[in-house]
């Protein structure tokens, strides 16, 4: 089973990404073969600074490898290193009616908040399409927002495949996994960076003290007992408590004599000792550009091969070729 | 000073298409450096079948070979050789307002004339930006028709350039030949296959003559004047013939004696005249396939060189590289 997930590089990265996506990816590797690449192309569509694509595509490359990303199980490239996916973006734009990308709600909604309608943006669902057939993947995971592309991925391949009358594209499903919390913030809303209030994963000790000691809290005394249940710091701290650590927890909220403050300490502690084995590889590859383009140019090589295979097969289908 | 056209890959080629393009791309070879190419990715926008795609890109290479086009002197590839063009595209989309292309009369042309509105034909113009000015194409030359995409390149390449504050890309001329007067077609019209009013400039001797023989006039018989101001026939000899030559028609025109009949074998002689000089080395290029890859192969080589150049600086240019 191949499953493909398109990495959005972005240079900090936060523990809502980690659990909303980073965590299940890289285990993902356990489930069948993972096709995982930094998608720079589809960056392009809102970064128009090279500096900052550069460092977001670097600082997301080595943050994926530290946290357990394996070029040699799975594929890891840059996308714009296998430039064969954008010969079938326009093969494919021939067989997407307008109509299909007029649909799209997350155009719409983009342009309604004011982000400029270039064509990068509008088209973006058909570079997806290409992402994903190129490869053959059977299993795409996305958040909910993102099962429309899947799905006019699965419409574009098919009147793709009927137009030549041939099976070359494997219609891909959407994997949305219903289990997953969304993560709050520190001030309870969805953890996002444009709300600003997200924990670093990997922010200097001093930045995410500060931020997790600037989590809204009720203003209960030390001296009162108080409510877990609807408490962010709570909240935060179920993603990285097992059982038994949650119940100590629910009984010092219970018990009055410690106040929020030491609360956020001990999420602090749990934050600080679950990434804390992901440093020093972090610390290694910032500090080895050098390997870490050799490891992207290997996945590139590997994803290349295959791409290659599949785009021979559909210009002898289409007769792009004398 | 850089030439840049693109060829339509079609299988038969008229009179109409000679004095309304050809002639002139091979004569633009003496006014500066010829760019020419078959233009296969865009005829993916309408052709949908592997057969006919391929026998039109052959064709076209073998006419235009036939007709002067020297691989030497110029540069003549097919567009889906030189991959580069489909990167370039991307990037300039995201530099394309949605606004720019939705007002693109040619799209709203032929959709209105009901040709499926995928989204290949919407973005066409941003393709054509990107064969552009991959090359630092100085001249486009254009129909009437076509002017508005030499703007929309030129609008593209501008916004480009300011966003990342650089005049990475010179801003091309459009040149429109006022003097080509439009060839009339069999019935008058203008000669165009859609009209179904052509005469073929490589077809058999039969088709030919049938075609010229089929050139409406008016019914004047033998032993009447004739007048040759507006008469079909003599409209077409203008484009075969010198003014000594119209002139001696002109007098056959206006002595009774001969009918439209004979005036349609003078033509047909002057036609078969004019290509026979091209018709051996046609010949010769149909026959040798493998020689006419190798062309083009050469030619892609050459355009390649100075495409990935100039990617090199564009990827250098927004940070496409780690």
């Amino acid at each position: 089973m191949r499953i493909l997930s398109g990495i959005q590089p972005s240079g900090t990265i936060h523990i809502g990404n980690y659990f909303g996506m980073i965590k299940k990816m890289i285990e993902s590797q356990n489930d069948g073969e993972l096709f995982a690449f930094l998608a720079s192309y589809h960056a392009l569509t809102s970064v128009k600074d090279k500096e900052a694509l550069q460092n977001n595509m670097f600082e997301a490359a080595v943050n994926f490898l530290a946290l357990g990303m394996d070029p040699e199980k799975s594929t890891f490239w840059v996308q714009h290193d296998v430039k064969e996916v954008l010969e079938l973006y326009w093969i494919l734009s021939n067989h997407t009616s307008m109509g299909l990308l007029e649909r799209a709600h997350s155009y719409k909604d983009k342009t309604s908040r004011g982000i400029q309608a270039n064509h990068g943006l509008f088209s973006y669902p058909v570079l997806m399409a290409a992402d994903i057939l190129l490869y053959d993947v059977d299993v795409v995971p996305v958040g909910k927002d993102q099962i429309q592309h899947v799905e006019m991925t699965r419409d574009i391949a098919n009147s793709f495949n009927h137009a030549y009358d041939k099976e070359i594209f494997i219609l891909p499903k959407a994997k949305v996994d219903e289990i997953v919390a969304t993560v709050p913030g520190t001030d309870g809303a969805k953890m996002s960076k444009s709300y600003g209030n997200t924990i670093d994963m990997f922010g200097s000790k001093k930045k995410v003290k500060k931020q997790v000691m600037g989590i809204v809290t009720d203003s209960k005394e030390l001296d009162e007992p108080k409510e877990w249940e609807n408490c962010n710091i709570y909240k935060l701290c179920e993603l990285f408590m097992n059982e038994d650590e949650l119940k100590d927890l629910q009984k010092r909220y219970e018990t009055p004599g410690e106040g929020y403050g030491h609360f956020k300490l001990t999420l602090l502690d749990k934050i600080n000792e679950h990434f804390e084995p992901y440093l020093e590889k972090r610390e290694y590859y910032l500090n080895n550009k050098d390997e870490v383009k050799d490891i992207l140019a290997f996945g590139a090589n590997k994803a290349r091969k295959i791409a290659q295979a599949k785009m021979e097969q559909i210009r002898e289908l289409i007769g792009l070729k004398i």
